[in-house]
């Protein structure tokens, strides 16, 4: 099995970048949720292309239309939840050069080897960054839900062409330190443009892509999701656990290389006595004194904010000669990859970020045993 | 669920830290496999405690028992193989103090929060790291089977404490390099003490985990693994791709925080003209150039050297003393832990980290469209 | 989980008897598979209502409409297969007397227990029969696969209102039976009409319905199913055998109350030395001399025919005044169920039931060990 | 995947019939439950053979052992639950003659096909009736968790060798039936001997065993089980429902062939009229009038009486001489099947009803949505 995921909450993403459709079937969702779907488009727009300069001028209105899983009242009524994108203004002539040449850094050639030369190669196929608008389809209704049990959720720029925007507030709990990271997920949320915390770091990042844009090349970047208002003692031990659910669905997305949770790689720079997060009571109340755990421990959660940061390759497609081959005759070829590419996918990949964020944590608390709940 | 993982081949681990005994069910092994159980039990010892200075005193001898999956011949015969690791040696009142005063950077607060009061906290129960035995033992028997199709695997500390060690040479194909691999790959086989390339490289990590030891403190490092061999073609699109497969299971041993695969977090700081690994063409058969992308490509093989590190966490359990809290009054408490905790758990990591990347490895091939072999 | 099924074929159901659209998500077919669409069609309306007096004059086109999965020569492509069947003709006003008074013999009550009164309860909502549209449009393709390596399968009404057909000749293996059975199946599938072996039966049968639904009311009968030309090996022991698997898919579909396999509850009333199927050798080939096993010992393939036998319960659905309840008030209310309802089943279930071997067995077969095919 | 079932309560089977052990391990049982073993042990005893005139003289203690799973009160702590039943008094020489030639009605010759001859052959590894000691193991641990909060459950042999003893009470639902039903069940628990309801009819299936077994031949028979005390709304539509559940884990053991729900194949020759179930309001309370759907409706729970009946065929292993073939030599060859065999395997299956309802009921009702118990 390939294009699904999730236990409690189940997933199935179907869709090529040239298909007649992209969508996704959602098994598990509570009955009797009023998703927003006017919410739902907006999330659906900040991955969508044509925003501005620095994406592809490829328009995608993505719009979501609902095959099944809704009642009378428009809510959720048990069934799976089947959501449909019909796929519109696509260029497929764009890549015919691409059917026999593969692009370095894309599946392509994987694909053909995979699947005896069967796959459907058209601008990526079942590979094709296109896909991430199913999976923000669903991430974006589960983060409604989750919102509505006071969840928050809200992703970033961390970086870009080594440009680092400042840094979400989450591994400090004090009281200062909280109201920060709130303010700055409102700020991410009612962002409509470059998704950075900080005005000028997104200016800077905007120079790197155009440079390389205007070289015929392109850049990469890192995201920082973080989410806020998880109750502890959701997820669960070993290969479920919420570093497992979350790093699973986001090594689905093609463009990512790596993920780290919390400090992540520095905490292996650190001693136990600097990154244990110690224990405190207020209130009668037990908490983490800090956050260095991005907020999970032994993959359950801690209360405190679930942080994890995505390193995003740079977008593969590129406009300068490239070195490849020619399947048909097996011999070296150059390849030019024409077509509209973002010269960097990072800023689309923030929303995505949110979804992974919002999916994995929704099924984990779906799943959250059912005896402590009335069993 | 949480304490399995696998499509065609199924792991199921099971154990406490002090339960009667540890071990794991392995569904979908290939019938007729001879496994080398001497080969798996120096496998094992590689994991185990007691062997050098960098260790905890507690000896755990991991004597492998089988209790089903053969046959008359001592071969893999298709049922499930189950193995039992009984326990011995454990000093449970080491951790008496434990059981109401949670230890910072261990699950023992969030397990209670989520079985509420009855999950086994003695020795960190199911979070423990001796989990990691079942994992290698599984593992052990998965690399066995993939070096019967010609595919090694091998691991290293890449760093500790910030000292760093020489890196597999994995990311450039030319001859050389491939041939300076495999020379690192016989190499980290044939070692018995602490594992780096490096002879120069442990002296220092040693001198760093002891100094930290001495403080009563500990040190975390970064584990990096390489497989060679793997064909073309190995694995799938999106969720359960190699990077999905490999990063589910690593996530689920409780000290590692980050995954990256081939250039990773390094990757968002390149172009795509140099991120990108070129296509050739040798004597009719194509092939990569460079392998920045570790081996796979959209989480399908792409017969270069699959290539991740885990970021390891510094051990939790240090002597230092620590600000936690006494659930029972839910009130402040000092902790100090007591017991053999090694003062840096990364070099044990070390054979975990291939038994991750054998089992990712052979579940994908496994899984290998029928289609294609004979259906 | 509920509406998915499936190992190494994974079949996503969604849809509500009035949603906008019935479908389907499919994982797992061999990439580089031409399916017949026509003759899809022409599955699917065996399926269809409205074909003859037996039927409900409620006619569906039941057209399918790919939205992904196939490459540019329309063959499969390794992608999921996702198929949709837009609704029309539905008129959603007959029900509405069943809002809150439920039909005895459907879910509507149940599922308002389990999903809190959020469930789509419009014509059965995610209950209705017509989610056997994408279970047939999933089987249909998965027959065809079967066609092309030898598999055929055919199902026909054993019986109706205790009128029973002639059964298939797979009990018996001589040469005669053999030629019998590949005649009967050969019936079947050239059959437009009421689906038995012998028309008169089919008249007599017929009648019995006709009589009933005179009376507002309805009859059940036998589906009985068979495949010939699957391999020996194929399946697997315990809880994924061919026995295991289809009975899943087969009780998922509502009107269902039993399956036999074989000589099935007949066996029970036979003697070890009359049930047990003797082994014979022909011209070097080992076989099974008669087939009361029904294909498959130990939940794996005998190389003999399949065969089972469904309990298709009696259409829920009639208009005879029925006691049942007000949901809203908690009080007793009489139901006189109004809409377009077969006054039977199952011949409906006949296609449906090949549908179900059809997904069974193609699972069991792409599940087959990949070792003994290359690994 | 093949020897493991279930979604929020996994079951992992291991075991061959002359392997050091059979077992199970338990996933996502709730925490904090206390075991009585010595209840398990009683349970385990009514599978286990030895007992009296109508088993197998080979007489297995069955003596389950505990892994993992416990805490420190013996109570279930959230980590998977191991358990093990050592092998003992086996005599494989039994089965030295079948090595090479296979048991007509057995799974020899079909393992052979599957894993190449790498299978265990001897007692028919991993499907041999043995492997229902770990099924009753985990089931009778689910019957407790179930008895704990009012789910009683209990079976009998509904007919042996065409001999029927009197049914569950379970079709009608007025007072004095579901007293009756109650008192049923209650001498079912308090049974130690031969499973049935009425004691004359015990003393005529066991002379006809006797016969059987005088003859070198053996019988076949029924099994009713029954659960009394399921809330309504538990289980799910399609293929997890209660009746899916129930019958994948069925078709788990070799002997099942056939499994009905409620009037079952009876069903099939009623009218609508006779099998709806209507509904009635007591104080306030809507429940069904009678119980012909067998406690289920579209895979959900009805709070009725669940109800299912296994059609279990006559032990294959008989001493008469049955024609088989060699293997090795691909010839005909009689054989007569030596060793101790019950001549009847119904009266054992009776626990292991039992255990399949159990775990059929427990799974489906710990997916039970968690939204409505506080998500």
């Amino acid at each position: 099995m390939a294009s699904n995921f999730g236990n409690s909450l189940r997933v199935s993403i179907f869709g090529q970048s040239h298909s007649p459709a992209v969508g996704c079937v959602i098994e598990g969702l509570p009955a009797g949720f009023a998703i927003d779907f006017d919410e739902l488009a907006s999330f659906m727009a900040r991955r969508a292309g044509g925003q501005g300069r620095w994406t592809t001028p490829r328009k995608e209105t993505d719009a979501v239309r609902v095959l099944s899983g809704l009642n009378h009242d428009n809510m959720t009524c048990g069934a799976p939840l089947a959501l449909m994108i019909e796929s519109s203004n696509t260029r497929p002539q764009d890549y015919d050069n691409l059917k026999h040449i593969p692009r370095p850094g894309h599946a392509d050639w994987v694909a053909h080897e995979k699947w005896n030369g069967h796959q459907d190669g058209s601008g990526g196929g079942h590979f094709s960054g296109r896909l991430t608008a199913p999976v923000c389809a669903a991430g974006g209704i589960a983060k409604q839900l989750l919102a509505s049990r006071g969840v928050a959720i809200a992703a970033h720029l961390a970086e870009v062409a080594g440009i680092a925007d400042e840094a979400f507030c989450a591994r400090e709990l004090d009281d200062a330190s909280q109201a920060q990271l709130a303010q700055q997920i409102e700020t991410m949320a009612a962002m409509g443009g470059f998704p950075t915390l900080d005005d000028e770091v997104a200016s800077a990042m905007l120079s790197a892509i155009e440079q390389a844009a205007k070289e015929g090349d392109s850049v990469g970047g890192i995201v920082e999701c973080v989410s806020t208002g998880l109750p502890a003692g959701i997820g669960g031990p070993m290969f479920d656990g919420i570093e497992s659910l979350i790093a699973r669905i986001a090594f689905g997305i093609g463009a990512v290389k790596g993920i780290e949770f919390g400090a992540g790689f520095s905490a292996a720079r650190m001693r136990g006595s600097e990154d244990n997060d110690p224990y405190q009571v207020q209130d009668g109340r037990i908490s983490l004194a800090k956050n260095d755990c991005g907020g999970n421990l032994g993959g359950i959660s801690t209360a405190t904010p679930v942080v994890f940061r995505l390193a995003i390759k740079p977008t593969s497609s590129i406009s300068i000669p490239q070195q490849s081959v020619d399947l048909a005759t097996a011999e070296q070829a150059e390849l030019v990859v024409r077509g509209r590419h973002d010269p960097c996918i990072a800023p689309r990949a923030v929303p995505v970020a949110e979804a992974i964020m919002a999916l994995g944590l929704l099924d984990a608390w779906l799943s959250f045993p059912a005896q402590d709940h009335g069993f």
